[in-house]
């Protein structure tokens, strides 16, 4: 009666999710200040002024159909303004042409794949990863291949991705500043990648695309930047969203970036307005398109997740626990204190910590703990984190 | 290399998008004044000041987290109030268990076709019928059958649906306030109608939905009432949208409504909730959760398409056009003067007068006028209209 991969989908049990809701009960029960909540990546630095101000700009316009339906693909002005900005920025002549404007990320991701699968095709995603990239690729009725990062600085084992790809090969999601180690590809990953898929794709005879996967671009620490990948690499879509850079992610705006330069330009563009239609949706909503357009130069807030980092880490190292130092993004990946990381974080979760085990993003043996939270809850979790690490002594 | 049916989608042509463009070249060329566009559904009211009102407090709200993620289903808060306002107004008792925010009625569809398709599965459509129905049944491997209404009144046709309807029957998409017809069906009607599934159901040993496609609910002239199908028929899932009631097509907010007393509800909401996640959608764009509960309810400002409708049709009596009085939504179904309706679309533009051919709804032989315009581009119309009557005389 009901289609059951959606069912079982929708009662699949979800770490982050459930200990989301633990910790929103937990608060009501002790204590907003008693529960150190690391589960979730909502952004806890507020939205920059300017998205309010376009917000209640366009809300006071007396322009007839200032809410009305964009073009699918979005409202020209906007592209072009987000084109403008990536060409100051990375050097590129992209236009509105380049650009399908999207509910968030995981908007851009679920069309971009759709949009590519074929029968037998498969996707190879670097684990740890984020938990729907599965969701998103089954949906498709692609196969999800995962193959582990190098565990020594998690860039990318560029031998394993070549031992991964074969003929079936449609693409490797990559995700930089990485979700959930922190880590930011360098230069060299990113030749290396390109080169092994030149190789793959002359070889196989068909392209071989990079899904760049980049809601965190603009979260980066101290000098790291991030490459642009489109200029690694021609097939490369990427997949943006300002729910991070502008503490958005709820508000369902990002885009997918088709360089000029990609495979068969205009027929994968048109694949991609194809799957957002068949996906059901119908425009990025209209007034955060706006904001988007508004804001596109707009610096991220990094100082404060910085702060953040610099508190974690020195209660990490006081404490004694190995972690991998971030670059990028707001999360934090700990070494568990047991093989078992599910058993570990429910140690933890005993001292009120709350911590994603990597279970959830594939891999075994450690947690995720994300400081987009608010200073004081990383300093009062000092001792919980020395009470947690004594009970493994 | 490509997804071929996505391809297909992207370059598939659609008579309204293209009339739409051509109406934005037209009007640029030739004047705003002289282009008389009925080619789409785009609301000419503004938005209720209250609308405006809750994006701006929203927005000025310094409140961490207003923009942050809700729960995929929708915040409890918003979830509650719209049931709440449903119950005032239909005399029901849901509570936010029952509802499921969407991006718009497209995104309500999308995810309730998916969430209730499996193999060989096939979904009734009534013709003519809104044309994004296909891609949403297409795209998750069902099979549309269209039914067509009774020509007389556009009432549903219950005999010619009862021979529609075998095995494979998964469920029937209605849709009153009807786009492309004005039609509001009876409540006679949607008793005919429950009695049929009830029997069929029964015959067939599986439950048969009705998925009532509701953005224009609150759009009816007179004295004309929208009967709440869920009162008829306990397999309904009602998909809404405040597109048409708070003109805000553009920033995608609706839900999907699943009674207690659907079959299996527990599977059926959890099968919702799976296929939004497959679909790439996360939630419903927060800030237009919070709007739809502020003004859930706030009247629908029917007066100015009430006017708009009377002026339309006075004009097509003193003509002599052929035409369906409309109770609700706002769109006029007028008979085209030729066999052809694309040949007398293109007719109809060499006055000027931007019309779609029934074609795209799936029928022959009429044009949809939507008149959610200016009130002048209908008075100004008049010679236009005048003039194409006299090209068939």
């Amino acid at each position: 009666m009901i289609n059951q991969a959606m069912l079982a989908l929708g009662q699949e049990p979800s770490s982050i999710r459930e200990l989301f809701a633990y910790g929103l009960a937990r608060k009501a029960e002790i204590g907003e200040d008693k529960v150190f909540d690391f589960s979730i990546g909502n952004p806890s630095v507020p939205s920059p002024a300017k998205v309010g101000e376009t917000l209640t700009s366009v809300a006071a316009s007396p322009a007839q159909g200032v809410h009305g339906y964009s073009p699918a693909a979005g409202l020209e002005s906007v592209r072009s303004a987000i084109a403008a900005s990536l060409n100051r920025r990375f050097g590129t002549n992209y236009t509105a042409r380049n650009l399908y404007m999207t509910c968030g990320a995981a908007g851009a991701l679920a069309i971009a794949i759709k949009a590519l699968s074929e029968p037998d095709d498969e996707i190879i995603v670097n684990t740890p990863f984020f938990p729907e990239y599965r969701v998103w690729i089954e949906a498709s009725g692609d196969t999800l291949v995962p193959v582990p990062m190098r565990t020594s600085d998690f860039q990318l084992d560029i031998d394993a991705l070549r031992a991964a790809i074969n003929k079936h090969t449609k693409a490797v999601i990559i995700n930089s500043p990485n979700n959930p180690v922190g880590v930011v590809y360098s230069e060299q990953t990113l030749q290396a990648l390109a080169q092994l898929l030149t190789e793959s794709a002359e070889q196989y005879g068909h392209p071989i695309f990079i899904i760049a996967d980049e809601p965190y671009r603009e979260i980066v620490y101290a000098d790291v930047t991030v490459p642009w990948v489109p200029s690694f690499y021609k097939d490369t879509i990427v997949c943006y969203s300002w729910s991070k850079s502008l503490s958005l992610p709820g508000e369902r705006i990002g885009y997918a970036l088709v360089p000029d330069q990609v495979s068969n330009f205009d027929q994968l563009y048109a694949a991609l307005c194809g799957a957002g239609r068949a996906l059901g949706f119908v425009c990025a909503p209209v007034i955060f398109q706006h904001v988007a357009a508004a804001c596109v130069d707009e610096p991220a807030d990094v100082a404060a997740y910085a702060r953040n980092r610099e508190a974690l880490t020195a209660i990490m190292d006081e404490c004694g626990y190995e972690y991998i130092q971030p670059q990028g993004a707001f999360y934090l990946w700990v070494r568990a204190l047991e093989p078992d990381a599910r058993a570990f974080a429910e140690t933890a979760k005993r001292h009120e910590l709350l911590l994603v085990p990597s279970d959830s993003f594939g891999v075994e043996g450690w947690v995720r703990l994300g400081y987009c939270v608010a200073e004081s809850v990383i300093r009062n979790a000092a001792p919980a984190f020395k009470a947690l690490k004594q009970d493994y002594e």
